[in-house]
């Protein structure tokens, strides 16, 4: 389906897709949870009731690359038949391991399906997972890696996971919105807590922006993609990222567009500090020791 | 000689006392270049010029361990007899190693004095040198470390390292003096680029602010030491580091005196943002590339 | 093409199979250049003749995964169509990274080919390839490791990396002659220099000879696969790995064989030696220092 | 007191010593537990009923550095009054931290001394060791490690370890006797499990043959010391190191003998390989599984 690229899947673009599909052409729905080059999150949770509401029999496929184990996502629950991951985001790896989620509809459909496969071939996996091992070479040190990922995330919680993500997505559009620059995605239920992407003025090259920033502050940030090219930077924020790491970016970024003059308004890190650390009610002198 | 630990050695008090001991009672002056503890930097040149007026012919032992690799220093020209510096500051390596740069006088003496050595003894050091290997066990690893170290700062530019401190040193100073706090040190020609000691206001304990501050954004400053604890917190700004690490600690600093309730004047970090970053005079469009 | 799995692929039978596709239903021929389970290295030189003279148009694909980097392989030369390689054998990094080396031929193959393609698709690769970027998400901590692989391998220098590989072959095959077990491979032209696979005697669960060895000597031995499990177990000899690597894996197996029961000639271990390290002609003492 | 290196401290000479010396001029006996350089390991016990019979006061001072981890070392039951250790040998970390074990005698002892100390001056450490912190700079890094190497001891059993450092000097014993060379330690109950030093024969420039295995085999031997300069090798098995380490290091030397022409008799690989796996008694076929 089309889009603006400035929200989210319309849920009721989808159903009216798929009530007209009167001869089942389509097989499956695929949506990216959570769109890394426009900084919005689809509500897969609608998408699947459309679907329902169509009583079209289409698999739900969906991409949670760059959302799983930073963003509530529930494949069960939610009724999707393939999830699509990545060791490399929330999971705070480096790339080379992918993972599928499968509903028994999926791998049903995969059994029938006449399709020529190998490498997206699940049987191979399914039938080495009851021993633990797997059907060809693995990437040992990414498992290993992977162990370390999940025990982090264990001792810190999923759920503060989350909270801590969607803590650090409204810091950074707190400092966007007092820059005055423009946030891509224009509905706030659709705000990404991974990644923000921002327009710059009109007129200011955002490829120029990220260049200076990388040059002075050694810090990269995302390209604009696609049409969003030279008119977008984005501002990545998931994995292992805490508070400082989120306003030494912010510095960067409000740094860079001054050095670079980019029009903008002073106070963006200070927004963003006011949101993270709350000033305390009161502030009466604390006892000091050996004072 | 005594001091209250806000200025560096003095230069007149040293000659007194060096004029004063006619029996030449003291064989060595051991001087701090840099003072971790207060964030006060001595003058050696001036400490050299007083030791010469004098006439004295004490030996002259600088401690550069916290200033080698950060604030320029100079064995030779400067007239130190012995330098002592180690691994892990500047030389952005583990604690484990330390080194002397000796002058012929301290060797000559090293060699005549009476006190029994073992550790501290040049000689299997001196001669072992001339092959390259070492008397005892070394710390290969650290060697290694040491060659990066050294490959980074060639990199970079030792001028060039030793501007980076100077600013961050003033970025941070700039920061303090916005939240209206005040610097351990008491004369700005004396200001450590490497380290900057705080007082907390009055009433107001340090290290309970140190905890906040750690607790709640990973961020460990240092404790005051002796009779500045409780008072004072530090600021370390050296090695391998960069504006936005530094920006990354002054927001958790001000974040942490929000938290905490300490009071303060927010913008502390806006003044270190202006002065690394100084706004372009002329901010006119740019080019965008496909606009 | 079926075989015993004791040679490597047969020129006539590719020839005959050929000559006999009178309808050009082979599009491709694909070889194992070095076949890991039964330590066999098929000769491309003779294949790509037979395919010649058969006067077939199909392309030659080469698996050349456990040769590159330790075997001599030569994608032009040798007229290769396809040659598939990986990160995780002779280039000594973990599993992550493939590669593919196209001949015009192939490339023109698959701009017309009509099979759905994604994964497999070259054109994204061959486009950003031309600015060194990747069309996805690289898995740049393996491009780092091939970087100082490649260098590892310039240093020593390829034709004596071969040469290592090809004198490691040999003595690991001098061991297994001497203890009196069977090599997998019946042409000695065709034994691989990577991996030997070893008949354990009649009666002798070679997945128990494994298991010994691997509890106390912390070795682990390749499995036999397919038809040849439970009867083979296979000597890895590739990529970072020297003389007493190599040694130290070979009296692992003689004195696993003692530990548990198996039959075998003593001795093995020793006639390894005996190749690697050639007893000097004369043997005069030499002047000793300081003696 | 002299020695001839070739056997460990002698009971009876200590006696005497502590005999004659009616005016108590000695404070500290220093023992090395296992001399590196020899291969030698001296008795504690029997040295400190020496002791004990002469009813002697000085303290016991026991060098463990290459000993601890690795042989049976009891500073406590022993009698020892300072046992003195370090990071870098059995407990497998880098050179960089030294332990002390003192008994209440020697800490006595250390608060009525005269002598001028720092560095070596136990109080410091003493007081902060009751809050875990270090009276200066710690070498953090290698306290992880050094968590690391004892809970790597804890699983394998300090008793194994022990156990396991016996086999291998025993095996590496048993090659030296098959080559018919030399071990400088002659009394085989002081035999060190940690490092055998091996004359090589006369005439034969040890630092000859070291230098022909490190070139050919990349396998780095001891040095001989002192007298032993040119004339012994030594050869190390101690810390993190299995049966296939040590077998290696053996067929290393072994192939450098013969390549470089050093006299010796072949086998002492072989002779190794039958001490650390014993044959099977019984060597009837097991099931073999599929077969």
């Amino acid at each position: 389906m089309s889009g603006n690229w400035r929200t989210g899947a319309v849920a009721g673009d989808l159903e009216s897709r798929l009530n007209a599909d009167k001869g089942s052409d389509i097989k499956a729905v695929l949506v990216v949870h959570n769109e890394t080059s426009t900084g919005v999150t689809s509500g897969i949770v609608e998408l699947r009731r459309a679907m329902n509401r169509s009583g079209h029999d289409a698999l739900l496929i969906v991409d949670a690359i760059s959302s799983l184990g930073s963003i509530e996502y529930r494949h069960d629950e939610w009724g999707v038949d393939v999830t699509v991951a990545a060791s490399q985001k929330g999971l705070m790896n480096p790339p080379g391991l992918s993972f599928n989620a499968i509903s028994q509809k999926a791998l049903a459909a995969s059994k029938s399906a006449k399709m020529p496969r190998s490498y997206w071939d699940w049987q191979g996996m399914v039938k080495s997972n009851e021993t633990g091992f797997f059907p060809y070479t693995p990437a040992t040190n990414l498992i290993y890696g992977l162990r370390e990922a999940l025990q982090m995330i264990r001792e810190e919680g999923l759920e503060d996971v989350f909270r801590r993500h969607e803590r650090h997505g409204r810091a950074v559009r707190a400092a966007v919105c007092e820059w005055g620059l423009e946030i891509v995605c224009t509905t706030s239920q659709e705000y990404s807590n991974t990644v923000t992407a921002v327009f710059t003025p009109v007129g200011y090259d955002a490829d120029q922006l990220r260049a200076t920033i990388l040059e002075h502050f050694d810090l990269s940030l995302g390209a604009g993609l696609g049409k969003l090219a030279g008119k977008v930077f984005r501002i990545g924020h998931l994995g292992h990222f805490n508070d400082l790491m989120l306003t030494g970016a912010l510095t960067g970024i409000e740094m860079g567009m001054r050095a670079a003059g980019v029009p903008h308004k002073e106070g963006g890190v200070m927004a963003a500090l006011r949101l993270l650390a709350p000033a305390r009610e009161s502030s009466r002198p604390q006892l000091r020791r050996n004072y």
